[in-house]
């Protein structure tokens, strides 16, 4: 493996980042690094690009290329990415994450292949055993993506326990998007003190993940309400922590109430003033405009707004 | 849209063909092309290459390109290949799409995206209907793949409907892999004359389906087990169809006694005399030694051969 230089790994809160496409669904890259450029500026501390949130996986390895191409050529600093690299195919994940790594991101982000269900920890070890042994190299910064409710196939305590053993330093960490804290409190727990940077997948428990020992979180609203969750962050240990903790909570909420993903690009195109956003890729579809003005209408009503967008 | 040539539909017994992956888990084409002619001279009316038995989505597109480009190259005629095509990402589909129709293929296999759940049948048919636009071509014959218990996302009657509405003629028929033969009988009786062809996903439902108008079977036992299963379809109207059908489904319960992939791979590889057919990719797992000699040994015992193999 080629050794790893000295790497600062990614903390604070990063932003699951929605991809823009064009009326003909291409991939809009000018457009993405616009909004990338203002999520960093915002308060992200990092890109989670090519996530659920992402459409990632209604997009071809290519087309995510060339999107992490023309971000980093944007000027957007790769050490603050963390793409989505998991795919159902094992050449598909080899590619993407040795491309990652070639390009210097900060880590990845990989979900395990989620076509077949109820496949053995053996199985899934098999899988991302082979990915980091054909990477084979030592800045592969690996984080497990948790996520059960969206792609039924999940990372267990017991997978962790195992691949963390066999890969330390390049088994990173995760992304918690069970939604059930008890899982994150016992991967925080269990994984103490071993190098396993734990980010729970929504900010409403980034205030109790970072208590426990997390590094931040990797959230869909980081999309829309960069600079409040990560005042969050910043302050977690200030008086002032569960007072900002309940304005974001407030604000995840109202959006929560219509489908997350349309919601996210309605909301953004709204701010951008720009109605291309809120275009997706089936099989989503966008919201219904009864959602769409509901959700604006809340959000203004409780004085959000997307400044400098 | 090019026009359609005049083009005999497949009928008949389908498998789905098992992927021979060498140790280095790459795919090995030039035993794929033999199994393939082994099938085709053993009883099957085609072949349905890339579908979940042959842990299709565990490869990229570009892998099962070459496969197919392989398979018409080694002489099994395109008109008898029905090649699953359908991916999570739109772009994906529409090139394998593409690439199959222009081959000559009879027919494609295709899966809705499946990374999100409880999607729509709008976002469905948007994705169906795109991908058929894009490729433009009236030869397309798009066979929908319902398999509910692996994707977790399924093709409702009312997509059904809508889609062979807008589209009749290319949209040619399902496999039904529900395992339910209410869903199975329920499609036959709606789509009745209108150029639906249905194939029951298991030989179990093969006489059944066909009494009620199907066209055969799509059949993972289909790759090993071709013969008896042919000649139900060839008999069906026979005194001796409930005797035949009853062995069959005699066969098949022996194989469906351990995990359905690796026993496929398990058996060909006994009867092959060729160990390497028992690779699998991750996430999946060979069969436990004890799994393995308690299917060849059961299925010995019922008098089970490959002969020709």
């Amino acid at each position: 493996m080629k050794p790893a230089a000295a790497q600062k790994r990614i903390e604070g809160v990063l932003a699951p980042v929605i991809t823009p496409f064009r009326r003909d669904l291409s991939p809009d890259a000018d457009r993405f690094v616009k909004h990338c450029r203002w999520l960093m500026n915002s308060g992200c501390a990092g890109l989670a690009v090519f996530g659920t949130n992402s459409e990632a996986n209604s997009m071809s390895v290519e087309e995510k290329l060339e999107l992490l191409d023309a971000l980093v050529k944007g000027g957007v600093a790769a050490s603050a990415l963390m793409p989505g690299t998991g795919h159902c195919a094992l050449t598909d994940s080899v590619k993407m994450t040795r491309e990652a790594v070639r390009m210097g991101c900060g880590g990845v982000l990989m979900l395990p292949p989620f076509y077949y269900k109820g496949v053995s920890d053996e199985g899934l070890f098999r899988n991302f055993s082979e990915v980091i042994e054909r990477v084979g190299d030592e800045r592969l910064r690996l984080y497990l993506y948790h996520i059960p409710p969206v792609s039924s196939v999940g990372i267990s305590l017991e997978l962790i326990e195992r691949l963390l053993a066999r890969y330390p330093g390049i088994v990173a960490g995760a992304k918690d998007s069970s939604g059930d804290w008890n899982n994150t409190r016992a991967m925080l727990e269990r994984f103490k003190d071993r190098g396993f940077d734990v980010f729970p997948g929504s900010e409403v428990f980034l205030l109790d993940g970072l208590r426990a020992g997390g590094k931040g979180c990797i959230t869909a609203t980081g999309n829309i309400n960069p600079g409040p969750i990560s005042e969050v962050f910043k302050n977690f240990r200030s008086g002032e922590s569960d007072k900002l903790q309940a304005g974001i909570t407030a604000t995840r909420k109202i959006v929560q109430k219509v489908p997350m993903i349309p919601a996210l690009k309605a909301i953004t195109a709204h701010f951008a003033n720009n109605p291309a956003w809120r275009t997706v890729r089936p099989p989503l579809t966008e919201l219904a405009p009864e959602q769409d003005r509901q959700v604006i209408s809340e959000l203004k009503a409780a004085g959000f707004s997307m400044l400098g967008l």
